[in-house]
C-alpha cells in the first residue's frame, strides 16, 4: 500500500490479467469449470490480494492473516490462480485443476490451506465470514475478512440473514463484495446491472453500500479504501462486472456459465486477446512482493483439552436432558475458553442461555435465522473455537444444507438438538424433530448422540467437544430420571447394556425418552418371566455393533430397536445396518405416520414406542418359536 | 365494509376482545400455548376478517375466497378462534386445543379445513403465500392473499426470498401483515418497536410498507385499505403492537412468551380485565353477517388424470435421466394444466427449462433462492396445482425444512432433485447429492423414486404426479443407455429383476447410475461362471420388500446393496429395512466417506461403487461356503 498508485494500478491490471489466463488455461484444461465466473471478479481480487489484503501466503492459516472468503465458489480457478501468483504454490499446478490427485477440487475445500471452509452452496461463505470477523474479536485480533459473493447469489436468504446479524454486531471488520456481472446460470440475474437493486437492499439491512466500476482499478481502490473507513458497520463493495470480462466473444454473453473454453482456436483466441491486454509496466516488480504481511509472531492457539470434574447429578434426579445441557455447557466452558454457544432466540426452551448468562461475551445471538447460525458457527470453528450451535432438532433442518457443508469442511461445529421427537406432545408435529438422526447420520464424517439422562449428557457434551469433526447431540424436552452414576463414562462409538441375564430371549435396543419405556417393559415382563437384554444405544454414530452383535447373539438373534423418529434412517436403520451381515432378525419401532398434538405419554402409546408396544413386540418374537441361528453367519 | 365505521370499529374491537378471552380461555384449559402472541395480532386479525376479506366461512376450502396465513403458526389459538367467530365451527370446540382428539392441534395443521398449510417452523408462510398470490392468477381469480408473519420471524431470511419474488411478480394481489410485539422467546426482538427498520427493509425489497398502530381499529382499517390501493407491488402492514395486550400483567413482558394463563386467580384476572374493555355497541350484530362473500358459483377444479401416451424412446438411446425428466415433464404438461414446474436459476442443469420454454406461464423462476421455490410450489400445491420444484439434490438440502412441513401437510409437491452422487465427477462434493435419500425417506409420506434410463424417468415422472402426497424423483448428470422398452410400466412400490436364472447366487440390488455397475458386473461375473440377480430398486420408498425378499430367498439369503449415496439412509438401509425381520444377509455398498473431485468413472470406482467393487463384493459373498438357511424366518 505504500507502492505509488501510478505503478501499483497497472501492476494490479497485469496480474488481473494473468489470473484471467490462469483460470482460462486451467479451465480448458480440465474440461470443465467456470471462467466466465472468474474473469468478471478478476480486477477486484488482483486489487484484494495485492493492495489490500495483509496476510501470509506461505502460512495461509495464520490466525492474524486477513481472511478471504469465495463464497461464489464455482469462481474456485480465479482463487486458486490468486494464491500462485501470491506464492503461496507453484502456478503450474494450476493445470492440474479438477483432476482427481489435485486438491485444485471444482469448487474450494479445506483440503487447500488457504481455504477455511468449503463453498459451492450458494449464500453460505458470507455467513462464515460473519464468524470470521466476530472471531477477530474473539481472539483481539485486527485481522479484517473480505468475502466476496455473486449477484445471483444475493437471492438467497441467508445471505439477509448474514446481514442482519453482521449489522447487528457492528462488524466493521468485515468487507463483502458483490460481483455484479448481471448474468446467472441460466439467463440474466433478477437486477442485472441495476446497482440501485443492490445498494438500497445492504443499506436498508445496516450496511455501507459503495457502488464502483469493478473494471476500474483505481475506483476499486476507492471502494476498498472507504469499506476500510466505514466504522460501526460492515461495508459491501458492489462492483459492476462483465462477466468474462477480457474475452470479447464471451464478456456480457449469456450461456457461458459453467462452460470452460475449447481447447484449440476457441482457447488459442482467447488467451491471445488476454494477452495483447497487458500493459508496460515503468519498472519490473514481483508481485509477492506488493503484499503486506502481519507483523509480529502469530498469535498463540490454546489447544488442550482440560479435564472436568464428574457430573454432579444422583441417581433419580429428575433432569431434562435439554437443561442437563446447558448446564453441562457451562461447565465445559468454565474449563475451555474455546468453547462458544450461539442460539436461534430459543435459548430458554435449549437451554443454551445458561452458558449466555454465563459467558456473554462466548454466547452468540443470530435471532431466528438457523442458517446464519451454522453458518457463523463454522466460521469461528475454522479458527479453532469449538462453537455450539443449538435450536430445536426440527428447526435444524433449516440449516441443512449449511450442516452439509460443515462436514464437507469437516469442522469442530457442534449442534444441538432439542425437543426431539413426539414427546414433546401438545406442540405438535412441526415442532417435534422427527428425521434429524437420519439427516446427520447420512453425514458419514458425523458423530451422532443421544443421551438418555443428565449424566450421559454431560460426558457426552465433553466427548463431542474434543472429538474431532461435526458432531450432533440430540436432548429430549420432558425431564427423565438420572440412571447412571456420577463416575459413569461414555465413549463415543460405545452403548451400555442396561439389563442382562442368561436367560434373556430379546434383545431391545433403545435410545433418548425410549430407554425409559424399555426400562419399564422389561419390568413388566419380568413379572411374566420372560427375560430382555436392554441397550441404551446412547452413541448412534458410529455405533456400538460389537455390543450390539454380542447381544443379538446372545438373545437368539432376536432385536427390536425402538426409537422416538421416524422408521426411515434412525436408530433402527442404524442398528439394522450395524447386523445387517449377521442374519439375526430385527424388528423396530418407531414413529412411521405423521403425528399430531398430545399429552407426551399418549403420543408415544399412539405411536408404537410405548412400554406396552414393545411388551407385545417382545411376546410377539420370544413365543414364535422359530428362531434364527446366531452361528450361521457369512 | 358498507358498515358505518361508527358502528364498524366498536364492533371489531369487541370481536377483537373476545378473541383475546377464547385465545386466553382455551390455551389455560390446554396448559400449554401462546395466548400472549395471539393478544398482540388480535385486533389485526378481526378486522382483517370481518372488514376486508372475502370469504365463505361455511366453505373454507372454496377455490376463489380470500386466502389467510398464519406464518407466526404458534398463534394459533387466535386463527381458531376467530374461525370460530366467523361461524365455521361451534366455539365450545376451542377449550379442546391440543387435546389428541381434536384438530385443533398446538399450531395449525391442514387436518383443519381452513388451513391450507402447516405452519409453526417460522418464515415459511409467507413463501406460501407468494404461492398462493400467484394461484390466483393461475386460476384467474381476484381472490386476496393475506399473511400474517412475527416481528422475530422477519429474520429468517426465507423472509426475504419470498419478499423478492412477490416484488419480482408484482404481486399486488398480496397482502403482509407483520406483528410488530417487539418480544421473541427468550428476550426482545433485534429492533424492537423500531418501525423504521421494517419499513426500510420491505421498501429496499419492492413492497409497499405501511406503518400503522395495530391496536387502532381505524389506523388498521386505513393500512388496509392502502395496501387494496397498492398497485404492482404487494404491500406490507407493519403493525406495531403489544404482546399480551389487554391483560395489564402481561402486557409488553418478557417472559410470557408460549405461557398460558395459570388456571385460577391468574385466568380469572385476565378474563376480567379483558370483559371489561366490551364497549356498549349502538345496536346489536352478529359477526358472521359482517363478512363478505365471495360472489357466484366457486370455479370449476379440472381433477382428471389423463392418458399420456408411450415414451418416444429406442433401446440403447444415450439420455441422462435429467434430460427425460424435462421431456417428461413437457409431455405431462401438454396433458395437464395443473402441472406447473418451479426452478432456481438451474433449469439449463435440471433441464425444467424445457418445461418453461413450452409453458412459460406455467414455470416460476425464483432464482438462486430454494426454500421460496419450495414454499411456493406448497402454496400451489394446497390449491390444486401439481407443482414440480426442481433443482440440484444437493441444493434441496436448503429446502429441507420447507420439505419436512410439506409433508406434515400432506401436500401434492413432486421435487427433483438433480446431479445426485459422485457421478457428477469434477464439480466436487459440493455440488453431489449424498444425503437426498436419507432425508427424502425419513419422511413418512414421501414417495421416493429414483430411475436408471429415460423411460423409467418418463413414466415414474407420470407416476408421482398422480399420486397422492409429496413425492421426490432422483436424477442423475451423465447419460446412461435406455434399458427398458418404451411400452414398459412402472408401478410405484416395485423394482424390475434385470437378470435372473435359477443358479443365482447373490442378488444384487442396484438403482439409478449403479444399475449399470450391476449390469457390468453380471456380464464379468458370468464369464467366472457366477450368476447374479440384478434388480433396479427405482422405487426407493416405497421399497419392493417381496420382490426383494423372494429374490434374497432364491440366492440364499445373500443380498448386495449398490448406491450413489452415503451409506447412512440410503438404498441399503432401506433394503435392509425391508428384509430386518428375515434375517437374511445384506452387504452395502455406498460412499463411505466425504468425496472428491474427479472424472465420474474414476470417482465410482475409488468410492467403492463400481462394477469392480461389486464383483468382489459378490465372489467373497458366493466363496465364503457359509449360506443362511432363508427358511430360518422369524
Amino acid at each position: 500500500m505504500a507502492v505509488d498508485r501510478k505503478i501499483l494500478i497497472p501492476a494490479l491490471h497485469n496480474i488481473a490479467t494473468r489470473l484471467r489466463i490462469d483460470s482460462v488455461r486451467s479451465t480448458t484444461r480440465a474440461g470443465s469449470g467456470h471462467p466466465s465466473s472468474c474473469c468478471s471478479a478478476a480486477d477486484v481480487v488482483a486489487a484484494l490480494f495485492f493492495a489490500q489484503m495483509r496476510f501470509d501466503p506461505k502460512d495461509p492459516r495464520r490466525a492474524d492473516n486477513d481472511r478471504f472468503v469465495l463464497s461464489k465458489g464455482h469462481a474456485a480457478p480465479l482463487l486458486y490462480s490468486v494464491w500462485a501468483e501470491a506464492g503461496a504454490f507453484d502456478r503450474a499446478q494450476l493445470l492440474t485443476l479438477r483432476e482427481i490427485s489435485s486438491d485444485l477440487e471444482g469448487h474450494p475445500t479445506p483440503r487447500l490451506p488457504f481455504v477455511d471452509v468449503a463453498t459451492g452452496s450458494l449464500g453460505q461463505g458470507i455467513c462464515v465470514a460473519v464468524g470470521l470477523a466476530l472471531n477477530a474479536r474473539r481472539i483481539g485480533s485486527d485481522y479484517r475478512t473480505y468475502v466476496m459473493i455473486g449477484d445471483g447469489e444475493s437471492a438467497e436468504g441467508s445471505v439477509w440473514e448474514a446481514a442482519d446479524v453482521a449489522s447487528h454486531h457492528g462488524l466493521d471488520n468485515l468487507c463483502g463484495i458483490t460481483d455484479v456481472n448481471a448474468l446467472g446460470q441460466s439467463q440474466p440475474t433478477q437486477w442485472q446491472h441495476n446497482m440501485d437493486q443492490f445498494a438500497r437492499r445492504w443499506e436498508a439491512f445496516g450496511w455501507e453500500p459503495i457502488v464502483v466500476d469493478g473494471h476500474d482499478m483505481a475506483a476499486v481502490l476507492d471502494g476498498f479504501a472507504r469499506a476500510r473507513q466505514t466504522k460501526g458497520r460492515p461495508a459491501m463493495v458492489l462492483a459492476r462486472t462483465i462477466k468474462g470480462k477480457g474475452i470479447s466473444f464471451v464478456e456480457g454473453k449469456n450461456g457461458w456459465h459453467g462452460r470452460p473454453l475449447k481447447k484449440g482456436e476457441e482457447e488459442d483466441r482467447a488467451i491471445k486477446e488476454l494477452e495483447s491486454q497487458f500493459v508496460q509496466l515503468p519498472s519490473p516488480f514481483d508481485a509477492p512482493s506488493l503484499i503486506a504481511k502481519p507483523a509480529g509472531p502469530p498469535p498463540d492457539a490454546k489447544t488442550a483439552q482440560p479435564q472436568i470434574a464428574a457430573p454432579e447429578y444422583k441417581l433419580g434426579d429428575a433432569v431434562a436432558t435439554r437443561e442437563a445441557y446447558g448446564t453441562a455447557l457451562v461447565r465445559l466452558g468454565q474449563a475451555d475458553e474455546r468453547v462458544l454457544a450461539l442460539d436461534g432466540d430459543v435459548g430458554n426452551s435449549t437451554y443454551s442461555e445458561k452458558f449466555g448468562k454465563a459467558f456473554p461475551g462466548r454466547f452468540y445471538e443470530t435471532y431466528i435465522a438457523e442458517q446464519a447460525m451454522v453458518g457463523v458457527a463454522m466460521g469461528l470453528a475454522s479458527q479453532g473455537a469449538i462453537p455450539f450451535p443449538s435450536t430445536f432438532a426440527c428447526f435444524l433442518t433449516r440449516a441443512a444444507d449449511f450442516i452439509r457443508m460443515a462436514c464437507i469442511s469437516d469442522l469442530d461445529v457442534k449442534l444441538c438438538g432439542s425437543h426431539a421427537g413426539i414427546s414433546i406432545g401438545e406442540d405438535g408435529p412441526s415442532q417435534m424433530g422427527l428425521e434429524d438422526l437420519a439427516a446427520m447420520r447420512a453425514q458419514p464424517n458425523m458423530t451422532v448422540v443421544y443421551p438418555c439422562d443428565a449424566v450421559s449428557t454431560e460426558r457426552l457434551v465433553e466427548a463431542i467437544a474434543y472429538r474431532r469433526g461435526p458432531a450432533y447431540i440430540r436432548t429430549t424436552r420432558p425431564k427423565t430420571p438420572v440412571i447412571y452414576p456420577p463416575g459413569e463414562t461414555f465413549e463415543i462409538g460405545g452403548a451400555k447394556v442396561l439389563r442382562q441375564d442368561a436367560h434373556d430371549v430379546v434383545t431391545v435396543v433403545a435410545a433418548g425418552i425410549t430407554v425409559y419405556e424399555a426400562l419399564k417393559a422389561y419390568g413388566e415382563l419380568k413379572g411374566a418371566g420372560i427375560a430382555l437384554r436392554v441397550i441404551d444405544a446412547y452413541s448412534v454414530q458410529p455405533i456400538d455393533a460389537r455390543t450390539l452383535r454380542d447381544a443379538a447373539r446372545a438373545t437368539g438373534g432376536r432385536v427390536i430397536t425402538v426409537e422416538d423418529h421416524y422408521a426411515g434412517g434412525g436408530l433402527g436403520d442404524a442398528v439394522a445396518g450395524a447386523l445387517a451381515e449377521d442374519g439375526y432378525v430385527v424388528r423396530r419401532l418407531a414413529v412411521r405416520e405423521i403425528p399430531r398434538s398430545g399429552k407426551p405419554e399418549e403420543l408415544l402409546d399412539r405411536y408404537g414406542i410405548s412400554a406396552r408396544h414393545i411388551v407385545a413386540a417382545v411376546k410377539a418374537m420370544a413365543t414364535s418359536g422359530v428362531s434364527v441361528d446366531p452361528q450361521k453367519r457369512y
